[in-house]
């Protein structure tokens, strides 16, 4: 009886659930053997690990206009040259530059301690001496948003947000508000600096970086985050009724524009007409840390699966473009410059790895319905590393994003979000935060879809974008 | 069969364990219902946590020789006057002041990096401009030791350690070698400052602070403390066999003697004679963290557990002391200058708190064979809390140890310390690392303990120390 009940449900949910049915319309594809069995190699494959190992030890933090910067592009031109890539180049563009100087925070009243905190980008500079002022508390982005202009005179305005681990990473978009506008809020309402807590999930003393923007016309302001055991602290303070008063020391500045560049290598194929695999992460990190999670990890990840199709013995239909982003924290500008310096290509698909080194556990792509079987394909050959196939719409990335946005499939491989944002953007962002088994499973699942779309004899794209 | 398996099993280590059979006469003892009472109110009692929450919030850091060790004497005192004990008052004595000056670490090659370290404490200064040279591997405290004399001249002496937690903390003993002796062996080696891997079981980049001491006549050198991340970069380098060169600044410097003080509280007993039952822990701390786990939940858990048996509504037979003692951390000078001070009185027991807040799993005693009831009653009463009566002697700690060295039964109630070495002395050392539930369950331990002792009608100790 348990096993009629169990079949009548399975029964009515293929009926009714499209994702059922699309489940097992993928079950009735084959595998593809030669595929799977590049899948299986990867999993015993260490060059990811080693490219992570490399970038972290060698070269360290390589944070846009720093010394590291262009010492992290000749440290990957020579490794993706010494793993077999042809067509390995540097493509060179400009971008603005921020610079950290001396940052420091204290708890001034009603009780003196050390903060933990770091200017977030784009942040304006304290006045010589710094800036002592009391806080304005607001426990969301959202509280802030809601504050009278001009009421922020003469305050530092002080916004929390309550950031719960999510695996697809969707916390990230929604808590990031405080950070990604809450200066930009609050320099428009008169405030004289922002703090933040860190947009983290972690509980610890190293604060997270990350950018902000502030529109045209408003004078930036100091902006920092305080790591989230800090911001806890001043909240308890805030909870004791007594007015907090802050000090912060914030020397940023910007530098004006400089010279940055894409790291390109290639795998030639044999049909220059179906179209470019772009595959990527960017090189660019944060200075706390030395960028394992972010980026070391997705750059590791597609060079090394791409490197396995290119060992096959067999060279691809479509040519593998591995692009090693120049500048994505800063702006996306690595992308920008990518899609305006190719935009006379054909490319069938771009997909990036920007979220760390822990499994894959779903993947979602925008290929165009002719292309259905491509990623049925991908579905069945994805499913024994335990990767499910997403309804949803691939997010592209801020990297592949601006080519996707020109009309380009997108594939998303979508990693375990559940700890990443415990070390993103902080000096914990080392290399052991990476599980070489874990990182193995993502080389395995980027081999097989890098396999299965570069050798597909269907048509991939260009897909017509909505108006 | 498997139920008469098993009683004869029992049966069996009944006869042949004398853990068993001190088991089986614990088992025989009544549990006293007054006891189990106050215990039991305990674990709903959340003054402990108010205490650690007050003094990492409104104190924080507390090292000895900063402004904040004399407030933290005024918040003690203030605090338990307000809880209701007799006699508050600070105890003051003198002790040397080490200071820490600004610090900083360069890996300058085989790659430049900043590295994150901590200067240990009695550690000696670099000279002005700081200190670039190679740096010679030991793998172990015991490699050091094997060095050559004179072998590192011109050279810093960097001595790893593979630390594991340790349900009972026994690795730091053995593992802290590195710190507890390392400076001093390798200034006597004629080293030019020494750099070890931070004595911890996490992998993170708060490093480890702590104190280092070096032998009459031995001239300090700089000598500090990477984090565990840091340590396992350097580590690799030097697996890539490329020679390592570091810079290191360390302004650290001794400032002479400084007054400083022990906070005393009591719960006067009805028998002066009986001897005083000392409980405490210390106020102190390192400057990274806000010392919630070392030991603001010792203070607390002990002051907390008095107050529950001071409230109890009957005087206790014996004098209930409670001592925040005021210097641990920089070389044990509070309970020094207790037990100089307080050499002429009589003690019952000794008991400090000083693991942080886990759970207590075990206890441990030496009251005189008279006094077995004692122990016998105290294991009944602990069983419900999932605490073990242990075979081992008591430890003591750096607190009680001078007044145990006298003569005093000392009682050891044994905090699990799986995680207590991934926080110790590091920035990470903050309230949020606090479980309320494990705070209440030490606080009610140390309830049983302490009524359990100060009512008892036996004679207990002094012991017979051996010569």
């Amino acid at each position: 009886m348990m096993k009629r009940t169990l079949l009548a449900v399975l029964a009515a949910s293929a009926l009714t659930s499209p994702l059922a049915a699309q489940r097992a319309a993928a079950l009735a594809t084959a595998a593809d053997a030669k595929v799977a069995a590049l899948r299986d190699k990867a999993l015993t494959d260490d060059t990811a690990y080693k490219i992570v190992e490399g970038i972290t030890t060698e070269v360290g933090p390589r944070m846009t206009g720093t010394e590291a910067a262009p010492r992290a592009r000749a440290w990957s031109v020579a490794k993706l040259k010494a793993l077999g890539f042809k067509n390995v180049r540097v493509e060179t563009y400009q971008l603005p530059v921020w610079s950290r100087g001396t940052e420091s925070g204290d708890l001034v009243a009603p009780y003196a301690q050390k903060l933990h905190l770091v200017g977030l980008g784009n942040s304006g500079a304290t006045p010589a001496g710094g800036l002592t002022l009391p806080i304005v508390y607001f426990a969301t982005y959202n509280d802030l948003a809601l504050a009278a202009d001009g009421s922020l005179k003469g305050k530092i305005a002080f916004v929390s947000n309550a950031m719960q681990p999510t695996q697809d990473g969707s916390s990230y978009g929604s808590q990031g508000t405080a950070r990604f506008v809450g200066p930009n809020v609050a320099a428009k309402k008169g405030a004289a600096a922002i703090v933040i807590r860190s947009i983290g999930t972690d509980h610890g003393r190293g604060p997270h970086a990350g950018n902000t923007n502030f529109d045209a016309g408003v004078t930036p302001i100091p902006a920092a985050a305080l790591s989230v055991a800090d911001a806890e602290h001043v909240e308890r303070l805030v909870k004791l009724g007594k007015p907090v008063t802050l000090k912060l020391v914030l020397e940023d500045k910007q530098v004006g524009m400089r010279d940055s560049g894409n790291v390109v290598a290639e795998v030639p194929g044999t049909d220059p007409k179906a179209g470019i695999v772009l595959v990527g992460g960017h090189l660019d990190s944060w200075d706390l840390g030395t960028g394992a999670i972010d980026d070391a990890s997705g750059v590791a990840i597609t060079a090394a699966a791409a490197k396995i199709v290119m060992d096959s013995g067999q060279r691809p239909r479509r040519t593998i473009r591995v692009v090693w982003f120049g500048d994505e924290e800063s702006g996306g500008f690595g992308g920008a410059a990518y899609a305006k310096a190719h935009a006379g290509e054909r490319h069938a698909t771009a997909a990036e790895s920007d979220f760390g080194a822990d499994r894959v556990w779903r993947f979602e792509s925008s290929l165009p319905d002719a292309a259905k079987p491509v990623v049925d394909r991908l579905a069945v050959v994805l499913a024994p590393l335990g990767i499910i196939r997403g309804a949803g719409t691939p997010h592209g990335g801020t990297d592949v994003g601006p080519t996707i946005a020109t009309g380009v499939a997108g594939i998303d491989l979508n990693q375990s979000g559940l700890r990443y944002f415990d070390y993103h953007h902080t000096p914990e962002d080392t290399l052991d935060r990476i599980d070489p088994e874990q990182l193995r499973q993502n080389v395995a699942a980027w081999t097989a879809m890098i396999a299965t779309v570069a050798n597909a004899p269907e048509e991939i794209g260009p897909i017509v974008l909505e108006k």
